[in-house]
């Protein structure tokens, strides 16, 4: 039996296929007849969702590096404590579009903030919950940003330099070294079904409990 | 001499008179020649204002305590970036009603916050970066809400109980105790001209240099 109701987190940069590969998730999810909630960050409540609105706006005022990570926190504190604790504590599994490896990726890999700041903030605003598995979507930063055009409108993040980027995809790749229980890097420089794959292959490794049941027969 | 900008808060609890202080403060710079801004927290710039805005609306989903207090640091950090520093550098005098001093005493000691993490957010946000000069307008605080309620709709903050109030303004006294070079307590339970004048006489004994100046006959 899996001991709790599991944190799982999906990363990556843009053009990665997050959407596609969270709907790769759910799908084992509900396969497996866990009970579960999808949600993404910074949002996930009406408040942080407001917050999330004051980052991406495009505005006039130039947004100070440390205002967007403090707002950036400000939403994630509300979202653990309305939706992500709660959850958990009722046994539903939480799957969330982006976490604080987001934080350490954009704010500290691409603008250069000081990791030690955000590993403050981390214990400040999450004590000792982190997630219980990160699925890291790894691909060129030419090739995300190439599938984020085809894709519309980018917004203030999407429209930053390609530079930018590859310290984001650095960072991840640091994450990913360095916690490798935690994390899962997949090469999602791939056909998206192979990609789709991987993240089922992940998940069967990860939650054999779970597998098994899928293949049981049903019982009476 | 006084050798540099200087930037000086006023802080107090609903009802203690900042308005009207503030124009006392005001108008003995003004009379003294000196160049400065007035600005105030939560807010001072477009996007501080948003997030004021934010942290006074009254919504039905309750603000957990760590976002409202990153919100708060969140609009400062934007504050200092944006306008604060820039004019101290500058040269120009900040006067500001209210500072980290209201995070203190608000949700450190109303809300019963860690005053660690207050202090690491600080650390974070600030720097070195401190008031050079602190009025704390002291009064009971049943008498700070019965003037609060005479001038009009009591926001968030001010619908709080007698308790929170109570609580709010011993952390204010015991920052006043622990930092005496910089704070001063002033007591705002008295009419309005006693105050003023306790505040000019403040403000004369801080910067006699300024005092001296507007003594002077006119040269030239």
């Amino acid at each position: 039996m899996t001991a709790s109701a599991q944190f799982i987190t999906v990363e990556g940069i843009e053009g990665a296929g997050k959407s596609s590969n969270l709907e790769a998730v759910q799908g084992f999810l509900h396969k497996a007849g866990v009970d579960y909630i999808t949600t993404r960050e910074p949002g996930g409540t009406p408040l942080a969702e407001d917050i999330r609105a004051l980052l991406l706006a495009d505005r006039s005022e130039a947004v100070s590096e440390h205002c967007e990570l403090l707002l950036i926190f400000a939403a994630r504190a509300q979202h653990l404590k309305t939706v992500i604790e709660p959850a958990l504590a009722a046994g539903q599994w939480v799957l969330c579009d982006r976490f604080t490896d987001a934080t350490y990726a954009y704010q500290g890999g691409g603008r250069g903030l000081d990791m030690q700041h955000i590993a403050d903030l981390e214990r400040i605003v999450q004590g000792a919950r982190r997630p219980d598995l990160t699925l890291i979507l790894d691909l060129p930063p030419e090739t995300g940003i190439a599938r984020a055009r085809q894709q519309g409108a980018l917004d203030r993040f999407e429209q930053e330099e390609l530079a930018f980027f590859q310290q984001v995809r650095q960072a991840y790749m640091d994450i990913a070294r360095s916690q490798p229980e935690r994390c899962h890097l997949i090469d999602a420089d791939r056909p998206m079904e192979a990609v789709r794959q991987d993240i089922i292959n992940t998940l069967q490794e990860r939650y054999p409990d779970l597998t098994d049941k899928r293949s049981a027969p049903p019982t009476g």
